[in-house]
């Protein structure tokens, strides 16, 4: 259930902050004298849950949920939110409905309690954030119909939408253990790509580094194998979503991509953002997809809005620049699939989903010249490079180069934001 | 260190016997008493290590390894090797001689003890067996250059082999949380697929339901984001071997995987045998692979005996067949790429390995008629049925039909199996 937009916290928010009251993601918030806690975010401040916990704040909820009472406060002491998540939905909706009680303005046992605020909120700035989640599958979707028509058609001239991409919403299993917190730098990968012109591949760092702009979610119920999920019941196992940038190295993708799909030239790493945000956050962007055309079989038939309209923006900063240059605007209600859809479809063969797993959306564009999610479309292949503020061109990533991609949705004065990802390429290794 | 040939069990083993002193795979055994427990398989016996060390049988392995010591015996009651595995190399090692050990013919220790006898040797036939380890990623290759050859001809007729093959081991992330124990039955899925002459897909069970006849190597030692694994050093982090049945939907699949990939086609269901041998067991079957033309990158070039010689069975035994069929015998041999390259090839970009790990084989082919290892191979995409002792045809997996897979390794009067993986098709849920 959404947050009453009318309502405020009596922690300050400022009108571009990204998590106002009614936003209130989840993350992992690190100091080195607490280590790893679960935390909400709330406008500069993460709320410790753990110490929320130790100081009783949860236990009237406790009483309600057999299964919270059992687990608390150990459940916030975590390095990952998959322990939550595991304690069921009903749980983490109710600790964020818990949180938003704490938070609101009129509610004085935090606000009034000197211990208790000095305990429980901390300065995001003070706070070391870490992958939110543990991911246990990880699996990419490939849902934009414009980033699948300018990449096919870069990869496969003349054939770039091929038969099945109007049925079913194409996907790969990606690798969940090379997905990084934001901030942890890249490595340019190693590997194998046949050079221009060359008749046998060569081995070296990749030549052609991408970043991929994606909306990633994450599963929060699992279903047991052999059970599938009704197209209207699908939302129900999101727990929320992520910006997930799917670093990529088109050299060593193009090379060895056929006939099985992308391995090495995507597993080297993959950036979560710190805050998960969860999709009744985002109710009031709730936007109808674009038509189907022509109607998927009816597994995959969705009426209302199953959209979110979430606006997402790339930057580059390179090592020398004092701030970074947009390369890209575009928008989550391009995507042609929807996760619902994504989700049902991920399950209609009985594969078990697994709470923690994240399922990325694939490179989200949009049908503008700068609403392009890669380089590999915003440079057609390296082919037009693009000139930055300090006179440098960029086909592909540059060593020191920082990507920085963010999102939010905003309407009627309230504004939810996704935070950043954001992750540094270092050089090869030697 | 593989256990002395010459030696002995005071275990009666058949010559016949899978598990000889010289074997001693590791698996994850269970009975309503107990639970589970991590084991070792002798002749008709299962080693209980967790009543072993209980017994005090490790107490002098657990002084020399602090790692052991302090897990000890809690490390042996999981439900997978894992954590057994995550002690390190050294401790997985030593369990296994300790083992040995307890279970040679002049050793009284164990033999003799009436009560440790009673407690830690279970009669095979009378525990369940479960799935060995919880597989943390799973990455299937597609290393027999027949299997290539032949499925690429069916896929892509006039272009089978692609300019990559011959080059570096393909491979793609398979989906981990799918991979069940031998014995559990797998449902015929339902999923997209596109009739033969429609032009519309539809959906519903598979109508071309295949298994593939796979080792697959269990990694024992993880590395690093961003560490690569020498060729030379590539076996050092191998566990153990199992035999692996990868079933597969052939109508899903290829309407499905361009330009991404196998994904429905293959996560509904992967089983995996109970007893993973390692790699000491198998020392003595050590051969040369083919020869690799062109020789590939340095990186990946191998000298001395990286291959191993394992026969490998595909059994067939339809519902109301009094016994199976024999469908395919082939040998591990005949893989183009090692194990030890095709690891090698997984670490060269830094993506992190992580223990518990799968890395399958794909398809194992020879070039005998009868070498062919799944049935897109052996009936031609079905255009060439089978026809089973009961008169009954199959161009495809019925319901009913049970697939088994067996593999030993045999020279001079040793014989290393690697027991067996079975499943049952259930039909396609209503």
């Amino acid at each position: 259930m959404p947050i009453d937009p009318a309502l405020r916290s009596w922690i300050d928010i400022k009108p571009a902050d990204d998590f106002p009251l009614q936003n209130l993601p989840f993350g992992i918030i690190s100091t080195p004298d607490t280590g790893p806690r679960v935390a909400v975010a709330i406008g500069g401040y993460a709320l410790d849950l753990y110490a929320c916990a130790q100081l009783g704040y949860f236990d009237a909820l406790a009483d309600d949920l057999p299964t919270l009472g059992a687990a608390l406060p150990r459940v916030f002491r975590r390095r990952s939110l998959n322990a939550l998540l595991k304690l069921g939905r009903p749980v983490w909706l109710a600790v964020r409905e818990r949180c938003a009680e704490l938070l609101r303005y009129d509610n004085p046992a935090l606000r009034d309690s000197e211990l208790g605020v000095r305990a429980c909120l901390l300065r995001r700035s003070e706070v070391e954030l870490l992958r939110p989640v543990k991911p246990t599958n990880y699996t990419d979707f490939y849902s934009s119909l414009e980033h699948a028509t300018n990449a096919g058609s870069l990869f496969r001239p003349g054939n770039p939408l091929l038969p099945n991409w109007r049925h079913l919403p194409v996907a790969y299993h990606g690798r969940a253990s090379s997905v990084v917190a934001s901030g942890t730098p890249v490595r340019r990968p190693q590997g194998q790509y046949l050079p221009a012109g060359a008749t046998a591949p060569t081995f070296g760092p990749t030549q052609m580094l991408d970043f991929e702009l994606e909306m990633a979610f994450v599963v929060g119920q699992g279903t047991a194998l052999g059970s599938t999920v009704p197209l209207g019941q699908a939302e129900s196992y999101i727990f929320g979503l992520l910006l997930f940038n799917d670093w990529s190295a088109r050299d060593i993708q193009s090379w060895e991509y056929q006939p099985l799909g992308p391995f090495l030239g995507k597993s080297f790493a993959s950036s979560v953002s710190g805050w998960v945000v969860t999709l009744d956050a985002l109710e009031p962007f709730r936007v109808p997809g674009p038509a189907q055309e022509p109607a998927p079989l009816p597994y995959l038939q969705a009426s209302g809005a199953h959209h979110f309209d979430i606006t997402l923006e790339v930057l580059l900063q390179p090592a020398e620049a004092p701030e970074p240059t947009l390369l890209c605007r575009t928008n989550t209600q391009h995507l042609y699939w929807s996760m619902a859809q994504q989700l049902t479809h991920h399950a209609s063969n009985g594969c078990p989903l697994a709470v923690g797993d994240l399922c990325a959306s694939g490179t989200i564009s949009g049908a503008a010249p700068d609403a392009l999610g890669c380089l590999l479309e915003l440079t057609r292949r390296g082919q037009q490079p693009l000139t930055l503020p300090d006179g440098s061109s960029r086909a592909w990533l540059a060593d020191g180069d920082t990507v920085i991609m963010r999102g939010y949705a905003a309407r009627e004065g309230l504004r939810i934001g996704l935070g950043e990802v954001r992750g540094t390429v270092l050089p090869a290794a030697e």
